[in-house]
Parts: structure tokens; C-alpha cells; sequence
């Protein structure tokens, strides 16, 4: 069975909630710091977010970037939390951008999809061609396993490549990235309609022409399953994240900061300040931020 | 000083070879293989061809991924690997091709240019824009750091998307990440005339169109350092190889397996069979190999 179609399943059962465990170590409470090196409080930390959301999320994702920044401990901790995830039945998508060609992206794809750092899911950047993901496709064949090609994002620099017109003007780059993934669906669709890899698309909008630029996107792409960053740090909302679900499914949407942080929020109000916080709390808030956010996007596309 | 002011002079002093270290377990000899752990082996052997061409490459380029695949151990091995070529003075690529964006982009950057995983110089992939590469950047100004952005590579699936022509047709996706590259360059340019952030861009050519494209390329971004992938395994020679370079100088070539497995050439004539191959010995044959490669590409371009 592909990921893909696990991933569906739970978003029709648990929502489009995808948390995001890009653990910066200002987003832990003082006194589990404290209480331990910052890898060990990392993954403490993202425990207990984990076992506060796994019935409310559809997924996690894993943000390598900031176990990589503490070295070979944070890396120990970042292959902890995929597999404590994994233990728990819920699936992680890898936040790694790879894209490599031949032998290397053969590499990464076995780094990623097997061994220490096994994951249920990668992210992998185009740029260098298609040929650049037949290794990691062959581990859809044979372990179910699914990946999310970045497409269209929300950043400023969105502008300098990605949605520069190609000749004639009828399209962007974007799509042309997208109407190759989406070939590369139909080749082999899942139980649901999607193939096994699907797209990066960011959820911000920030006009009216944007709006219509994203509800073609989900038009134009309805074979693509979409990872959608953005909520609430980034700016984008439920709305802006409704236009990419199809059918009340289609997609799950990624939420950082929002949720990690959560119990900041709620300093000097409930917390226990004098505990310095704690990590119950900190899960806690995590939990009703998550169901907050996945309450308001099942409504946003109702 | 900028480590792109410190590479040029070692093309100057050395050539233009670069060692990539691509460690796969299949190019270490069965002797040293049999004696220790695969990342332990790993390890073993990029010293051993370290010390052996220290004084003939200009730098050395290590591809991050064939560390990953062997986990927590193998990037243990990656981080020994760096360390081992700064202590000697060398200059060494992070082949990471890292592109993500604001505090993610952040935190990969300190991951590679501080700590563990300290390197002189990474490789970035560019679809997610110019922002992705400003964390980067600052470390070019404190640290004199420098990067290899993707600009043009040689494998197949280049056309995909590197080379679809923009709107208007008289240029590709390929060259509006030179020429931001390029602008990028000129707001600050080392003291021969190259600016921190260069690009890579592949060796091969099969045509003479190509060939036409590939000087045009050096013509067009006079201010951007090359590292050059693709020489011998991937098909491009010297002569391909000198097309980027810029009065005898303005890039590296790298070469990764026709370096490390240059003493299998010799299996059967000089080598040792008896004792199944030994580390002095492969260490010897990529020295002769890089030597080699070094003449060539100075012959090529005088």
C-alpha cells in the first residue's frame, strides 16, 4: 500500500493537521533546557508534542535543518523522533529539500527510506531534472513510500525562478514542474486518485490574482496530493489553505511555530511560571492549537 | 580574506583538480574494507587520499550523501573527513546542495559553516529563489565563506527544467539564475574579480552546440567561480573542462570515482592481490590519477 493512500486515510479520519517539528530550541520551555543537553531536550520536547497530537494530527514533518545544526547529537535526536513517531503508527513526511542525480540521489534515497533516518515520506527539489527522483520512485514500488516535490512556495523569492513565464507565456515554471509530477501520476495512480508523489505548494495568498493562481493550481493538478506550509507563521490561514484540498482531502497543511510555541502564549495566564513551564503544558497548548487549526480548515472548505 | 580569493590561489599553485570524495563502500579496497566498520573504512580511506594529493588538488569536494546512508556513523565519518582536510590547510566543498528558506535556511547554514560540519565552501540548489541563499551570505561576510549555486549540470534530465526557454525565448531558466548570481557577484567581488557565491555548471558536452552554449556561459559570468562536476565518470574530458575556465583560472574540476578507483585500473599488473589490496596502494593510484587529470586540463587550456 503507498504511504499516499495511509496519508489519505488519515486526513479523512483525523483532518489536515500536519505538525511540523522544526524544533528551534527558543520554542522549549525553560526548565526541560535546563534540564538536559539541547539535543535530549529536543527530542524530550517533540515527545510530548507527539503523544499530545497523534489522534489529531494527519501527519508530522520533520525539519531536518535544525537537528542538523546541532550536529551528530541532533541528528541522534532527529532519528529518534522519526522513529518514536513511526512507532506510534503515525506517518512523517522528512523536510529534506534533496535533489541530487545517479548514484547520490540513490544514496539519500536509501539514507532516508531505510536504516537510522527511515521516513514514510521526503521533501525533494526539482531543479535538476526528473531524473533526479527515479531512485527515490523505486522505493514507491517496493516500500509504499512517497515524496513532495517542491512546486510553488510563498516566500519573496517564489518571484525569481519559480514563477518566471516560460516561452510563450502561457505558463510559469511551476508548472511546468508540476505538469511533470502530474504525468508522473498518472502513470501509476493510488486507491484515491493520487500518485505517489505529490507537490509542495505554499498556502499564503495575499490577492485576489494569487487566490485564483492557487485554486488553478488544485484545478489544473487533481492527481497531486499537496504538502501546504504556510499556516500561521507564514501567514497563510485556513482559507488560504482550503483552495488546495479537493474534496475535503488532497492535502494536509503544515503548522511550525503555531503549535510548538503554542504555550507561550498562554505564559502568565495558566502557567507555571515558578516551574519555570513544563513540558506537560507546553503539550498541552500544542494539542489545543492543533485541534483550533484543524477545526477551522475542516470549516474553511465546508 | 574570502575562501574564494583562497581558492583561486590554490588553482594557481596546484591546478584545478578537485578530489571529490564521494566515498562509495565499493571503491575501498577489500583489505581495508575486511578491517573495520564501513564508516571506519570510509574514513581510513579518504585519509589515506588526503595526504596523497594534499599538495596536487586545489580542494576537495565531499558529497554529504554517502555519509547519510550510513547514519549516525557515516556523518561521524563526514564530520572526521572535513576536519581532517581543514587541518591541513585545504579548502573543502560541502556537497550538501542545501535550498530552503528564512530560519530553516538559518539554521543549515550554521549547521555547515560552524560546529561538527564545518566546511569553507557548500553547494545550494536555487528554486526556492535569492532569499534562500541570504543566511548564506552573512556568513561570506564574517567568515569569508563561500557556496556553489546550481547553475547548469550535464545529466539528463537538465533539459527538464534548467533548460526551458524563458519568455521572449532568447534565454533559459539556467541563465536567470546566472545573472542573479552574476548581479549578486558584482555588489561585492573578491580580489580577483569573483564574487563569494560562484555556480555550478556541468562539464560535458556531446555537441558543438553545446559546446557554444558552455562558452557562452564563461563569457557571460565573468565574475563567477565554477566548480565543474562531471569529469571522466560522467563522460566530460579536459578539454570540455577548460571551456569554463577563465585566463587559465575561474573554476575547479572535480573528479570523484576516476580519483578513488584509479587502483582498480592497476588490479592484476602492480597490485598487492595476495594481501587484498591495501590503502598505500589505492592512495598511490589516485595521486597518479589526479596528477593526471591535473596535466590534461592544463594542457587543454594553454
Amino acid at each position: 500500500m503507498y504511504n499516499m493512500d495511509s496519508l489519505y486515510e488519515a486526513v479523512s479520519a483525523r483532518g489536515h493537521v500536519c505538525v511540523g517539528l522544526d524544533t528551534a530550541l527558543d520554542y522549549i520551555p525553560p526548565a526541560l533546557r535546563r534540564a538536559s543537553s539541547d539535543a535530549e531536550a529536543i527530542l524530550a520536547f517533540n515527545r510530548g508534542i507527539i503523544d499530545a497530537t497523534a489522534d489529531i494530527a494527519a501527519c508530522y514533518k520533520v525539519q531536518i535543518a535544525y537537528y542538523e545544526v546541532l550536529g551528530r547529537a541532533g541528528l541522534e535526536s532527529y532519528a529518534k523522533t522519526l522513529s518514536y513517531i513511526r512507532r506510534k503508527q503515525s506517518l512523517v513526511i522528512a523536510d529534506i529539500k534533496r535533489g541530487d542525480i545517479a548514484d547520490t540521489a540513490l544514496q539519500y534515497a536509501r539514507a532516508h527510506f531505510e536504516g537510522d533516518f527511515e521516513a514514510d515520506f521526503v521533501t525533494l527539489s526539482p531543479y535538476l531534472g526528473m531524473d533526479s527522483l527515479e531512485p527515490w520512485l523505486t522505493y514507491a514500488e517496493h516500500k509504499g513510500k512517497g515524496a513532495f516535490v517542491l512546486m510553488k512556495t510563498s516566500n519573496k523569492g517564489m518571484k525569481d525562478f519559480q514563477y518566471l513565464e516560460l516561452n510563450g507565456g502561457a505558463t510559469r515554471l511551476y508548472h511546468a514542474v508540476g505538469d511533470k509530477l502530474s504525468a508522473l501520476a498518472a502513470t501509476r495512480l493510488g486507491s484515491y486518485g493520487y500518485g505517489a508523489f505529490g507537490a509542495v505548494v505554499g498556502a499564503e495568498q495575499k490577492s485576489e490574482k494569487e487566490r485564483e493562481e492557487t485554486a488553478a493550481i488544485r484545478e489544473r493538478y487533481n492527481n497531486l496530493f499537496f504538502l501546504i506550509p504556510g499556516y500561521g507563521a507564514q501567514g497563510g490561514a485556513a482559507k488560504d489553505a482550503a483552495l488546495l484540498l479537493r474534496d475535503g482531502n488532497g492535502g494536509v497543511v503544515n503548522a511550525s511555530r503555531s503549535i510548538l510555541k503554542a504555550w507561550t502564549e498562554k505564559t502568565g495566564t495558566e502557567a507555571p511560571v515558578d516551574a519555570g513551564l513544563n513540558n506537560e503544558f507546553a503539550a498541552e497548548a500544542a494539542r489545543e492549537a492543533a485541534i483550533t487549526m484543524r477545526d477551522a480548515i475542516r470549516e474553511a472548505f465546508s
